[in-house]
């Protein structure tokens, strides 16, 4: 991570004995703008598309990651230039980014005007919001053909923590790391948004044209959400392992597009919530 | 919490030297959507709001908080009934409320079309975006007549975990919690949203005829974020304390509040970022 990711605050530190004046390493944390430029020669639009709250670094593949899983572009090719713009600011910062579609791509931007989870004639409801993202995605029905090695996913968080180094710094950012299934690890974003460090992920495997990720574990090092599954399931992701806590309607939105879901992924235990047949975990001993 | 904030899922678990089939308890997300109905009588409109991934429960104190949080109601007398309403549903889940305001009421609809990260003419940063939210706060620079003596602070955590019983069950939710200065607990609300849980307690807070809530402690169960500082800085809070980490934009969006902030309030420690005039800790050795 650039240096860019972190502060330095002055605090007061207390326990039971004592207190320090001290200094302490802040995740930082400030809005980033999508403009999205669009349309032929004669008729460019430009629209503002999204404000996150994100912290900065790998802002294009932020801006590239977030277009692609929310919907509203399906190809690398539909994006011409991706760039910061610097609008006349106090601090100055490189906080707005706009990205520029080739003149004939047709962005999908009823996605952007209400959220996914409200497209489907049912109103709304987890079985809509899960039905309205298979409109939208480029990749469904994952194929079975990725197995893991149940001893390899042990091995991931210690792995990403290795490797995730402001995380140790200021305790306030959240990872998305994707691996090979023998456990060589790809790629880590971070993030004070755990979907803006997934955005960044996804957008640094479009730009090295790793899509679909069928053949990749994604580690969050979080809870797993539906808005997760639902970006995962975008980039064509197999295999889902989180540290933390799964959400029902992730479960339920794994389960239908065949993705295994894997959860409370630490202290040598895991579960696994969905598509249980891809983890190879035949030489344990079964209990019932 | 209700038992609709839970679900049961049969998963398999595994660890170095087993694996069983078994059943866990998941937290339940579904999307819920706010609707505003406000106009005079004879042209009345509605509008649609927000969509959010929440926790089933005290969704009419979610969209109450909400509604105050994001600045587009400023009383709670603008508010002349909110009801969940039934769209056509296969599922038939409660997941539309519709907060009608009364006649003479005019919402602030601008945050809704963007966020508040982009209303200051400064363009898109973190001092612009705290400057947005000094335009529709309704409690401002807070007074000093708050004091939390530090021994209290120490015991929150506990106080909380003995009510958060569906975190117990699942490990997928946030909590957030009020407290006296005495340590005694006033409320707790739960949701897979941290942002939710909190409109929820404010939400409870305003029915409660409680705002200001200027002589309270807000315990936050994960990390501080710059929109949670925002929400407690709508309601008047000068004392937020949160179990996890804060943001860059939490500490300063608090220093400019004058909100005194706390973070990794756990293990007998806690660091003070902001504000440390309100934290009793007159007895301590102090050490540089």
């Amino acid at each position: 991570m650039a240096s860019s990711s972190i502060t330095h605050q002055p605090i007061t530190k207390v326990n039971h004995t004592a207190i320090t004046q001290t200094s302490d390493a802040l995740a930082i944390e400030e809005p980033l703008e999508i403009r999205l430029e669009f349309g032929p020669k004669n008729n460019r639009q430009t629209q503002n598309i999204s404000v996150t709250m994100r912290t900065p670094g790998n802002d294009k593949e932020l801006a590239l990651g977030f277009l692609f899983t929310e919907g509203i572009i399906t190809h690398q090719k539909d994006v011409a230039k991706i760039e910061h713009s610097f609008i006349a600011c106090a601090e100055n910062k490189e906080n707005t980014i706009l990205v520029s579609l080739s003149e004939d791509a047709i962005p999908n931007l009823r996605n952007t005007e209400r959220n996914f989870y409200t497209t489907s004639s049912c109103g709304v409801c987890g079985k809509g919001s899960i039905n309205a993202i298979r409109t939208v995605s480029v990749y469904q029905d994952q194929q079975d053909d990725n197995f893991i090695n149940a001893t390899i996913l042990h091995e991931l968080p210690t792995l990403l923590s290795k490797h995730q180094e402001v995380f140790a710094d200021t305790g306030g950012l959240h990872a998305s790391a994707l691996f090979m299934p023998n456990g060589e690890l790809l790629l880590v974003r971070e993030d004070v948004g755990r979907h803006n460090a997934l955005d960044k992920l996804i957008g640094a495997a479009i730009n090295n044209n790793w899509l679909p990720l069928t053949k990749n574990i994604l580690l969050l090092s979080g809870r797993a959400s539906f808005e997760l599954v639902q970006k995962a399931a975008m980039a064509g992701i197999t295999v889902i392992a989180a540290v933390g806590a799964p959400s029902s309607l992730a479960v339920e939105l794994a389960n239908e597009f065949n993705i295994t879901l894997i959860g409370f992924l630490r202290n040598e235990r895991f579960n696994i919530y969905t598509a249980a047949h891809r983890i190879l975990i035949s030489d344990y001993e079964t209990t019932h």
